[in-house]
């Protein structure tokens, strides 16, 4: 069988490199997630499980391509940064975003009885990534502070819509109507006077979505520092924290976390499915049950 | 919060679709599958259970996406073949091979316990992704005859190196120097000599690859006529199979197919995990349990 | 001097081959021609010795470019087609569309007097070009169809134009009001009615545009058979072209080209600036002198 | 005749935009060159002829194109900047490259008398183009150094080498036998102890190209501030030029530009076509022949 008879057709493979010195964000998206909340019963408007199994598939992504410095998740989506000088597959577009997104969406089910437990996979679910290019500092955390005020808004659109309908019973359509054309200040008004409900006191994951960073962490058991991926609920738009985590933009190496002390009440929220935590530099706990979000070199 | 202030970073996501009135061909390839392979201990030079199960994830992504006309599998890749005046996704290539690869990759772990059984699976695996376009019918057949060319090929050395080393005892090394430079013929001697197998009776699921293609077939229970992905281990550079399937390249609607009389023998062998049926329009019968290979509508 | 220290920049060029196996259509438009024809003088609607000055400026590209089976050219622009097989410039869409375009255009402006004499190039022009792949042999006799097509739609509404406003001292502004929603059948009937002028019998060049093709002729003085570059002014839309034509989508050996007997006729025409020839075939006769429209091999 | 049959044509042509706030180059070459300048007799190792007339195109394209801040040329090549704000043609490539290659090209032929007065151009040139994008102020400066140190490396061996052939009789492989594996410090020798030459004297238009900028210049007539593009030869690699002319990386409006007070000096060297200038912000003098380099806005 003559091999090379059809070989020609490998030059139809055209290439896609990514302009060397921007940062690639990959950005990965649920499809047709309405429908699969809806069936897998995701709580509304917020599901705790699936947003972590979510920053859990995104977790074990980070772990496979070091040259990922962040990455961001809310609702449906996680953005993937990497480094601006990375080489990883020659910057060849087509791979950075597939295998990204097919390591996500193997994960997600891998994971997903440690998130659901006894509630089944329906079907295997599908996600959509592309690959943007962004040639400047200020662009990436624009980029960064779009996706985070979109979670924002959406998070406080859905907070007064699940409202409306789960506590006052109204019908979808109903609330829809109630909200058409109301400004952020008069859902914040809505939510307080109708719920009693303050909106900066929901729980920093739902209103700010989950960065998740590297850092050097001291071992518990040898006291070694390792590489860890680490979700933070934090304000990405400030400078705080970008000051705060030089070594992202700054490309250099890797910096030692301390853990603050309240460790354990966070545990515990944590284990309550209510992460309240908003201070930067907070994080999620370890743990060490298979649906930890923390990851740690292997 | 401005979120309009942001917005201009969308601009950053720069069009990528595809030439139109061309065949659009994804395909997807195990990262690392080498070292998944031995670490889930598939058998040596192919494991039914992998094979089938790279089906059965193929299958998914063409129940969902009704304008791949074909697909082909062999070893730990598959090509989806897109209908050439396919208007998904506006024919944006991103899209196009992240849906298809991230659902691969999900049904693949979706799917896994159905084939393996008690083997857990160790983490989730990677897959890539590429896009390419074939402007003819011609280059789309050459292209289906470059990967088929290929698994034959590597299943012939395969069957050979592993043969060496499981039956006779070589190592690795001293395999792979007793096969280089041997012709095609020379490992068909070899293999027949030394462990008295007919390599031509060899399985065709090993030396041909499994395609993937649509047909109408009549459903046991109600009689209906039911779209059907059906799986067949033939060859694809000559023109039998093209003639008889004519609606691929035409482009027409889909065919009645009727499955062949000795579909009882067929089943029993596929039960037995050793698929043998070589004649073209031969296909795997149908099952009802979960890791059966061929899906009908829902 | 580290030139080396610099050289990093060359990564930043990035790939931009055409699909292989595709008619590759490099089309040059003028940019700001309406100026560009006023300043001249430019005979309104038609002025044969711009058009003829493109046609000579496409015959140069042509001599250059050995892989352009053929050119099409109306008003003030041009498409060449190079063979689907070519390897020129590896297909480097950028190399293509800008060696046709420069030379198109530093051509246009070397050959300016042989067509406009004593009246003055006031000011160099400006060309812009693309590039477009057709994947089958019909899509691009349609992409030419629509140039042709254009190129009628344009003409007829021009001569109508042109006719109010030259013969019958209507405004623009009242020209076009005239002739808002008019369908063609109604522009033929009033160029009739108005001015006693059939259409039909319009030169072909301002009705069908031009084509360049190349054809083996024979030398007057030595008679052997050299490589010519000739217009046409014919139509492309139907078969007859490219049954009599072969060789263009066959891409075989070029023909021999007998010029026809009615040639001395053709020249005088030709030599009043008028081309009247329709049949196919026909050709604008050769010329001794610097602005001839056929090129022969050097 | 049926235009919209034919219309679906125009979905093959593929958008081409370039990523938004990088630098974008184009950068023009002249194709067969070598030969180019042996038929017109150029003056080796440089002539200063063409280098002019190279210039006095770019001037034009720079006039026409008020997003090009500045441009660099040597040898025959030229390199134009526009502002990474630019949103001239959408930013699409095709359409950048395109006009500026074209009218460059159609400039060159259009002033080639202005510059070499009886000596006819025999054959209208061809040049071709490229786009690139640098996304950093730096990686711009390394793209133009790189091309001032590429124009030093060559200028030093092609003032060696036509030194040897043309006064010392050496044949073109002598000369090069004779440079083969030279440093610059040896051709630097080899210049001052064979011909008496300081490399350094040189004119700076020879070692270094010719930048472009923009500036406001008083007009000597009516003493208006008026967009002037200025030719300087001066160093692009260190600090000093950027420092004097931040408004380019600054993208601020132009600067006012004051001529040196040794202008008319400048002017008799200019007419005796040695440019000598040196010192960074020196400039050739305007002339108000159709070969000036200065152009004015009209």
């Amino acid at each position: 069988m003559a091999k090379s008879k059809y070989e020609y057709v490998k030059n139809f493979e055209l290439p896609d490199p990514c302009l060397p010195n921007c940062w690639i964000v990959v950005r990965i998206d649920g499809r047709g997630f309405s429908r699969f909340a809806d069936i897998h019963g995701y709580v509304k408007p917020n599901d705790v499980r699936g947003l972590n199994l979510m920053t859990r598939a995104a977790t074990c992504v980070m772990d496979e391509f070091r040259d990922i410095c962040l990455a961001f998740g809310q609702s449906d989506e996680y953005s993937f940064v990497f480094r601006k000088d990375t080489n990883l597959f020659n910057r060849r577009a087509s791979k950075l975003m597939t295998v990204v997104n097919s390591l996500f969406a193997s994960s997600f089910v891998f994971h997903w009885t440690g998130f659901f437990g006894p509630i089944r996979l329906q079907y295997p679910p599908t996600f959509d990534a592309r690959v943007v290019m962004y040639p400047t500092d200020k662009n990436l955390r624009d980029y960064l502070g779009w996706r985070q005020a979109d979670a924002h808004v959406n998070n406080l659109y859905n907070t007064a819509f699940w409202g409306l309908v789960l506590k006052k019973g109204f019908s979808n359509t109903q609330a829809e109507e109630r909200l058409r054309g109301t400004l952020a200040s008069d859902k914040n008004e809505l939510l307080f006077s109708e719920f009693g409900l303050n909106y900066n006191n929901e729980p920093p994951m739902f209103r700010k979505g989950t960065v998740l960073i590297r850092k050097l962490c001291k071992t518990p058991g040898d006291g070694k520092l390792r590489h860890v991926v680490l979700p933070f609920y934090t304000d990405l738009i400030g400078d705080m924290f970008w000051r705060e985590n030089p070594e992202i933009l700054g490309m250099k190496s890797l910096q030692v976390y301390h853990r603050p002390t309240e460790e354990n009440s966070i545990i515990q929220e944590h284990s309550k499915s209510s992460p309240k935590q908003d201070t930067p530099g907070s994080v999620a706990s370890p743990t060490t049950n298979e649906n930890s979000l923390i990851s740690s070199e292997k």
